[in-house]
Formats: structure tokens, C-alpha cells, sequence
């Protein structure tokens, strides 16, 4: 697959994200991370309201990873690029990049996250419409 | 009931918790005051995770309120003092203190909490355990 | 003044919001609440992230209060009306009202505002532009 | 050097970390380590509150990464073993195991600091104290 971004989330930095050095504090990314990641599979049409509701599986993180290239500040309007990086048996990974208005990369962040079967809590094959979902941005 | 502090529960400020203009955003004291909460009814024998667990009630609260006196700063390190204002049939409320190292209060808060029968989400009298803890700090 | 909505803020509620009791944390609403603060106050000209860079006057909160009707759960889409209260010489009074989808009200909230010089930390008179954009809300 | 702990911090799940999965939201154990971080500094003598109002550089984290092993829930009591892993020129990385009160492990972590000339934004040495206090976990 490629690198390439499906969904973009567009949010802004609230006055409370701030840290004692003046700057969003580097937790907060996996947070901004997480939201578009629910707007994203809201999209595709796998919500997580629904999935926790009614699913047979969930899809808790196992990894998580991101590198800060600028400090970020309150107010700043951020783009959240997000894409599935790789699509295994049973996981996948999505990648995330946080562009400033001026499209420089303030962020980059990645996500592991495994299909639990929710009564065994043992790993499942990627269902068919997750995989679908998170195969429509990648090349074929 | 007299307000007199009952329990005492001490933090320092963390790094994370201050906003854009530089000092504690303030909805993080209703965070520390729920903790000074948390750890009160740990105290009580009432605890959260008990009640959550297996308890035939829940504790939601219905009100909450704060007053600002000063600013708080990063790594501040804070005494929550935390008593039982009040006592009513199906519902209470706790005062809380938030001083500096130097005994200034920063800031006093309440909140007040309804007991609700788990089943039917209907207001039922303080049960006899929690009356008792809650009533503890109570002069006679 | 009136007590009529002149601002709206829609929101969903983000998957990390919910405590152990499996509905949206209480302190969050102030969250929210401030968020709508922060787009309210750049409707009326008045942006936060300028008032902190070039402004010669602060508004701290010296007092928040929320009442909480309804229990509130991920991805709820929420919208949260904002009006000016009261305007005083020195100080406002916000009030906010938490809807959910079918119009029911699920919370209200209230902030009270100080204008200070962000020199001399003392109260000052709310400044014109401040007035202006507050008061626009007002009946005549 | 070693991967052995040179510092502990304890601390109690509170009631709102959790989220809609019942379970610890998986950005929050970044807030942990930090708050482990923070504790270690001032254990070393280079509190952050300090170098923040007098000192002459700072130390932006670069990069984190956590690997999650099991679920953390709702008053979980954790220990979160920190240790520096290696010291860089101008960097150094920090390692967590996050522990269960029956020493399980429940997920590592690891942050990279830089250390930035205050006032240039350049990249320094890690300064004397600093890798003093960072090598007193180390094996001669």
C-alpha cells in the first residue's frame, strides 16, 4: 500500500491542549489522532458507537508511535491526514500526518490496532467490510 | 453540619495541566476535587470501583460548582481539603478546599450527588453505610 | 438581558471522554463549554489567541457552575447554545445550554468572566469592542 | 546501559481515564509516563518547573512510542518503572514498564528528549548535570 492520505480531519487547537513550556502538550497528538480515526471509520462505515454497541469484535491499539517535528500552538488550525499503512491477518496500521495551514508536517503518528474476537478476546482475520473500508485508499 | 474538613488529599500540579494563559485551566479542578472524592470514599469503605462493580446504586452528580481566587501554576503543590456540607434524603453534597503550601485557598468547589437505584434509575435514600461515612465528619 | 441563545457550538462526543460509569465525564462539560467560549469570542471579534498575543487585558474565570439533566455517551452529537447573562462594569456572566439531537437538554452551564489589566492584574471596565460584541445578543 | 529501572512512580487509575471500551484510553499512559518523568527530573535535580523559569535550555520530546499488553482498568494501582536508556550528544531516550500490582506488565513506553538552546533553538550537549543525573541508573 501506499502512503498516500484517505480522510482528512480538520480541527484546531483549544486554549486548554496548552502545556507549562508554552506548547501543545505531546499526548494531546494521540488524542487528535484518535478523533480523526473515529471520523474516519465512521466514514467507511464501521462506527465505533456501533461496533461497541453491537459488534462481534473490537479493535483495541496495541502500538502506538509518533514523531514531533514542530511545536504546535493554541489556535493553530491542523489538518489530520490519515491513511491504513499496511493491512494484516489480523491487525492493521494507520498512519497519521498533522499539517500546519501552511502544509508544513508538524506530526507524524502511527496506530496498531488488532481485531479481538469480544467473547474469546482472541484474535480474528480482518472482517470482509473492515478490510474493504480500509482498502478503499489503497492502490490495486 | 459545619464545615470542617473531614479528609485531606494532597497533588502537585502536573506539566500538562496548565492552558494558554499560562496557569491551571480551571474544569482541571473539578478533576482534582473528583479525585480527592475518589480517594474520600476509599476512605469511607464507599469506594467507586466497588459500587461500580457490585453496588445496587450509583452517585451521579447533578450539580457542580467552583470559585477561582487564584491562579494556579505548574507544579504547585495543593491540599484538597474535602467535607460533607450537606446530608439530604436521596442526595448530598461535599465542599472542598483547594490550598497553597502556604495555606491561601485557591479555590472552594462543590458538587452534589443523587443516589440512584441501578435498576431503575429512580432517586432511593442515602443507603445506611454511606450516611454513616459521609456523616462521620459531622459534629453531633 | 434576555436569556436567548445567540451563538451555537456542535460537537460529538469523543470516545475518550466516558468514565467508569460508562457516561461523559462532568468536568468535560466545562471543556466543551470553553470551546464554545473560544469560537463565540472569534464570532465576535474578540479571539483569544489575540487578546493573549497583543491584548492589554485578561479575562479570567472567577466562577463556573454546571446542572446536569441527562447522562451523556459517545458519540453524541450535541449542540451547545452560548449567551451573555449579565453584563457587569467589570465582569460577565456566560450562559450555556447542552442539547442533544431531539432538542432535549441534557446540561446547563454559567461562567462569570473578570476583565484585568494585564499589567497591573487589577479589574478593569469591560473594554468597548468587548461590550459590543457581548451586548449584540441583547434585546434594546 | 542497561535496561534497569532507576525510578518508580506509583499511582491509582482515576475514575475518568477510562473510555468508551471500558478501558484506560490508550493516550493516557503518555500522561503517566510524563508525570513518572516529571518525579524523576526533580528526583535528579533538574526539576522541569525550574528549568522552565530559569534555565537556559529546554527539552521537547522528538518522539514516543508505547507497545500496549493489556487492558488497564478503572483504580488499577500501577507501578511505572523508568530508566534512561541511552544518552545521545544532544538527546536522550527514556524507557517505561507500566506494572500491575502482581508485577505483570501492562505496557512499556519510550520517550526522546533533545535538549534546545533556549534562545537559538538549536540542538546542545546534554549539559553536566543533566547527564550526571541521567547516568546514575547506569552500570560503570
Amino acid at each position: 500500500m501506499q502512503d498516500k492520505p484517505v480522510f482528512e480531519h480538520r480541527m484546531t487547537v483549544p486554549f486548554q491542549d496548552i502545556d507549562a513550556a508554552g506548547v501543545v502538550f505531546y499526548a494531546h497528538l494521540f488524542r487528535y489522532a484518535h478523533e480523526a480515526y473515529e471520523h474516519f471509520m465512521q466514514h467507511i462505515g464501521c462506527s465505533l458507537r456501533e461496533l461497541l454497541a453491537e459488534g462481534s469484535y473490537l479493535l483495541p491499539l496495541v502500538h502506538a508511535e509518533a514523531d514531533y517535528h514542530k511545536p504546535l500552538h493554541h489556535a493553530d488550525t491542523l489538518t489530520i491526514e490519515l491513511w491504513p499503512k499496511t493491512l494484516g491477518r489480523t491487525s492493521f496500521t494507520l498512519g497519521y500526518r498533522v499539517l500546519a495551514d501552511d502544509q508544513t508536517q508538524q506530526a507524524s503518528l502511527a496506530t496498531v490496532h488488532v481485531v479481538l474476537d469480544r467473547t474469546t478476546q482472541r484474535p480474528l482475520p480482518l472482517p470482509a467490510s473492515l478490510r474493504e473500508g480500509l482498502g478503499a485508499g489503497a492502490p490495486p
